[in-house]
């Protein structure tokens, strides 16, 4: 159900194409330059201006009261899984969370937390389906803790949740006294796609974060917000995870960078996947689910082949796409322009119409 | 999902006809009489003679190297687990399964391990199931380490799983280098509704324990059972949990007259199971789950009520029953008799019918 | 530094005089008359009246709100670190504290918490030892939220911490906001020596417990006192760790006849240890600590011996005591009577002068 | 008895002389052009050819098979014990080691392990030592799984461990069957100081770790080193910890920089820390730990002052120093010069004798 990496056959090219994943833009000769010039300091001692001016910036975008650093988007899950819960608590999620599936059950070991599936199309859950969850409260069952969603839903097919649906399952979590975390580790796109501000779309959260390694382009960071007393709790996991770091600050700049520069251009990244959708669904055998953001999943098994033999034929072409639970995932990011898509289009037709 | 334990309404009468659980026998004259008369010693030093004959026992009768007695059966399930597994490793078992809604977070909290909830009718799941839960062994995914069966199936409505399921499922573990246990709480009901004993039963399973404190009637204890090496494990963890005990022969001379005494007559508490269901299917809107064994679940929503109403009307007459996730459970056993059984279902009647 | 239990040497007779531990006692024949006698029920859905019985008149013993009872002592102190603490916190204890040395690692495995040990003679520290090791409250330390003392310490000697010793320790932790936790696994071995009331004993702290097993008697069970917050809490722990039982009242028949009847004449195991300390001090080459209770400890490396040679020694002629930490443990209790103790100094004399 | 981080005094200015620590230094022009030109990847897939360069490199510089990049010193112990131990075992480290201090409690928190104090002059203990805290294997002892050693000992005063004495203590944890790890945070300044090479140094240990950004000046990053196995296990820990990365080359780079052109100059570091040592015992009251390497410890009680007192004044001078365990600690590094020293000196005598 989780990303297997494709292992390149002998003699495959370099890949010029990378549809792979977001995760693997590489920095900008510009982003570059801002990291260089980066004034720096120890960000494990609070003293690092250019992680302090990045934590500011991400927490005002967000609308919460600060903002924390940490070296990556699992990281953020993490801190806010052990700030939020003690052992013995739940967790309730979507059945294809992130956390479930992506993060080698970090929670279960590090926070001795349960997480409980919840089901529903394109990786959301209603109101109503968080309300069925609700368990009675007795010695027998785990204490509910947290509800946690996934904007945009990767594996629901980087679908955006509905504002509404955000706030209305946010509320029930509210009236039960549970904790609401966003894993937002593309929210950026969610945002963008759906013309809705990030303080508006994380109003209902007590804690969101955002990944600058994915569609935003930078090499490494993310920045999980909260409440004061959130991020102060925080900061000690971070301490004991081990990601405190020292000058920082040179990552935060292409953040910071990433954030000038990077977010309103995620549209072309999404009517490039709009593109990828298209040509795709002229292919006879195809069945292809309409991207709301970056992500395209497509099912080949209709074309007689399966993700893997369909992987392996792309990467002899220099073209990298990759396989999550029986279909197809293509990605379009930075480094993908929209003759890439064109052609990556037309190799998948000449793959499944031999 | 889980147990909500009965508040008698004020002016409740004692309770006379215990459908409630089988854990509420109470222990009769003559299974006192053989624990006064048990030989004792310092059972954490391994010392006392009646727990070492009941762990003989029990190997045998499950066909294991060696077992260890335990005060409970929730601490056999956290034993074996923290055994069987070490932390950030999943579990796979029914969506149903005690150790996942009864136990309180306990595998999280302290094993850290993730459960993976299979569905699947009657609290089973297939081969097939199994199969397709299989993750890609990368470093997002948690390595899956074990598979768990509930002999019978609680909330699966005390259903016994086929031999050849069990085996099937078993089989599949075992091609993954997966550890297998089994949550023989009610075992014994399952191997008598089915003519099965107990080492063809437990035969595809490296673990596998017995509750002697539901059907068969003692006041406390448990045996899990496994190779040596196992157990050796086992005992540091029992030890760890503070399941180590002192005279606790008295107890388990108990259980072993549970085994001599108690086992052959469950096939009465089925026979009054099926009679209860069969009553209770002639009531108007009531709908009965036909029982493998001695738990009997219906659905009293066609007539118009819900089971917290009919359980309170119930106490009422001296009669307790349980709800458990939408149905109304009643149990029989060795302190619920035939003519018990149709006053319970005329009570009922009275009370649906009003 | 932890318990070796004695492995009988080939040959050797059954023991007669067993002063290995206070947990060896066997239940009397009025014990055993008052268990059978006990009225029971649920204990896990709160329905044992002896059970409540029990805890009501322990809660009342020692000056708290509330009980619980639990399985063992072992189990008292790991229910009361998971509710008084959360994983990463520090617990401060004596560097021959029981929970260090004794609970496998229990604590840190469960909890996740980390014990700085503190040193003092005879297992006890003062208010001065615990200013000393108050840690900064920065993100580098974990934060400190127990103290925990034992009373009376085991490897210190079986020695009563005095009442003034330990109210001053208290009150150092109160001033920090620390929980504070008394291992009173033979708390009523000082209250008898001391002459001083189990309220008072344990007025200073948060949860106190006591087990019933050793110089008390009982087959099994150990209560556990705090506010009613703090046993809510536990009963979660309780049950999440399987301590949760059935129709426990017969052991908890047990435990209240020994509050009944077994308490004041620890005194005479006080006194039969004086007898005992006094007639190894008459060995040459022996050195004896004055024992406070029932613990007598003794070196006999200066008659050339080792424990370990000794104890075998003295199985051959049916006789047990311990080996712990380079010395030699004799323990007095219920089942040792004035003339063993004679007939033991005499063996071992015999043993150290061939 | 661990780091206070100096808060500033209103008005003070800012710390131009920096021995606070050496973590502080700043990456220099020629790092961080380095940086600029290095290869990058998604390094969590194992695509950045600049990470695995750095990782063959200290593979084998510590004589192992493999290595592993991690943000951080920190995270390299906790993945250390994560692999090396499960939960409910013991580590057996100096009382004054950093996992003990200065890591939040996160050993027991997140891989539930017991840490047993050992003690010793200089944060460095003996063979002897280890042997007399072997503990028996009984199912009471928490089982003893790892043997940890800091080169240098931080609070140890920066001390060099001999070499001898690191392969003796090494030795009884092999014959015991335990691992072993070296806490390698400023080994390179033990090997820069002993003339000893790495490959030497770490012979005995199964892992080791070295921190880049301490003497050697990067903004982040630290290797762990040990067998391939061990380090395939170390991958799956740090995806949990969220210590993955994606394009981690540009930190990469600053490391492998720093192999190049900043481990000689370490012995420039310790000429400036003895000549500060030199300088400080010249002060009436000051006494001053002769040093290993770069850190200098020295106690100011004697000239009738507090580290705190002293920290503050030297902050309104614009030097910053730091408080440890009642003494105050100078770091000497990268950005400290000779100059800069004797202005320390000549401050410090300023503040102690007024």
């Amino acid at each position: 159900m989780v990303h297997a990496p494709p292992r390149p056959p002998k003699g495959a090219p370099p890949v010029r194409i990378n549809l792979y994943s977001d995760t693997q833009t590489r920095p900008t000769a510009a982003m570059k330059d801002a990291m260089m010039r980066a004034e720096v300091g120890d960000e494990q001692h609070g003293d690092d201006p250019t992680v302090h001016e990045l934590c500011d910036r991400m927490a005002a975008l967000m609308g919460k009261e600060a903002a924390v650093f940490l070296p990556s988007g699992t990281m953020c899950n993490v801190v806010a899984i052990l700030t939020h819960c003690r052992s013995g608590d739940e967790v309730l999620a979507h059945e294809t969370s992130h956390i479930l599936h992506s993060e080698g059950g970090a929670h279960a070991a590090f926070t001795g937390v349960q997480i409980l599936p919840l089901r529903g199309p394109r990786g959301a859950f209603t109101a109503d389906d968080v309300r069925a969850a609700i368990r009675p409260r007795t010695r027998y069952a785990p204490p509910q803790r947290l509800l946690e969603v996934e904007q945009t839903a990767n594996i629901g097919g980087g679908a955006v949740w509905p504002l509404a649906q955000l706030n209305a399952v946010a509320a029930v979590a509210r009236e039960q006294g549970w904790n609401t975390h966003m894993d937002g580790a593309r929210m950026m796109n969610a945002c963008v796609a759906a013309a809705i501000p990030p303080t508006e779309m994380a109003a209902g959260f007590d804690s969101v974060w955002l990944d600058f390694t994915k569609g935003l382009g930078a090499p490494l960071g993310a920045v999980l917000c909260g409440s004061n007393e959130f991020i102060g709790q925080a900061w000690r996991w971070k301490q004991r995870l081990g990601g405190s770091m020292r000058q920082a600050g040179i990552c935060a700049a292409a953040c910071a960078y990433a954030l000038d520069h990077h977010v309103d251009r995620l549209a072309e990244d999404h009517a490039n996947a709009r593109a990828l959708a298209r040509g795709l669904r002229q292919i006879p055998g195809v069945e292809v689910e309409e991207p709301d953001t970056n992500l395209v999943f497509f099912d080949v098994r209709g074309a007689g082949t399966t993700p893997e033999a369909l992987q392996e034929h792309l990467l002899l072409r220099g073209i990298a796409v990759s396989g999550l639970g029986g279909r197809v995932r293509a990605c379009t990011h930075l480094d993908v322009t929209a003759p890439m898509v064109e052609e990556a289009v037309a190799a998948i037709r000449e793959a499944l119409e031999r």
